[in-house]
């Protein structure tokens, strides 16, 4: 149960939220064995002022952050998650998003740290 | 100092954020021995769009989805952990949630990564 | 790359949001050695009644919450971490926000766990 949480211009999101969210999935499907229906999340539109970021931090060209957290079960090789990250970004860059533009962060937890809709033993 | 982040439908926080905070905090204190005054949710209401998932994933009926992030700090045995979510599930429930309706996902840090107000030595 | 979560009250974010993104940012520097550029930073207004806490807990009397979320890499030991909670603080009392109304939360990963505008090895 990867947990997905997107915020994002308001723009892009009014524009795009339902393509970016097909891509993310088919990326953690593609690149993170996730199974396609395992699919939870959260799309915060942001409003101007909200998003704070420095444009070339990293030497990289920030014009429109879009920053993707993306909660899950520690059990992913780092091999896997720089796979992940570059799934979501081929993926987000066909449909117009600028690869210095995304941020990514992962966070992880275990098996025991989900509830999905039955409790243990159901 | 757990704290919650409550992502869900703005219609369900309009109606019912109140006593779901209520009720979120009595599980804590009764499933995981928190004090009952140390209390920090932030609810987060979402429009339509804002909250992308399956309906059937895992087996299970969902059609409102409302996320129970909860932050805090690691030293809850797993069976607590479970019977915390039971007791998050029980409440939620009587509320008119469904139990299938949750999605509950904990994160863990250390006693060293709060600051509640006052700082160390004070 | 640490990355900031601010959830705050929207009159606090109307008035002030500026400074303090400035003064996050400039407690980061100071406090835990992040270079002046390495800023990313979420700003979610709150309306009332989204967040929920107690006036009184641990003897610290709250009135107006501002929570800061930080997710940031592994790598800072307790007495950093402290020292960053001070000057967060007091950069921010400086604001005219009470040190009683802050809560800070630090959340750790690992370098790998980061995308940031370019892929691995690029």
């Amino acid at each position: 149960m990867p947990l997905a949480q997107i915020d994002l211009p308001r723009a892009l999101f009014e524009e795009k939220a339902t393509a970016i969210g097909l891509e993310l999935q088919a990326a953690f499907v593609e690149a993170a064995g996730v199974p396609p229906a395992d699919k939870f999340q959260i799309f915060r539109p942001r409003e101007a002022g909200e998003l704070v970021f420095d444009p070339s931090y990293g030497g990289v060209d920030r014009q429109n952050l879009i920053v993707v957290q993306i909660l899950m079960v520690h059990h992913h090789p780092v091999d896997q998650k720089r796979a992940l990250y570059r799934a979501i970004v081929e993926r987000f860059v066909k449909l117009g998003i600028r690869k210095e533009d995304i941020l990514i962060a992962v966070t992880e937890n275990g098996f025991e740290d989900w509830y999905g809709g039955k409790l243990y033993g159901e």
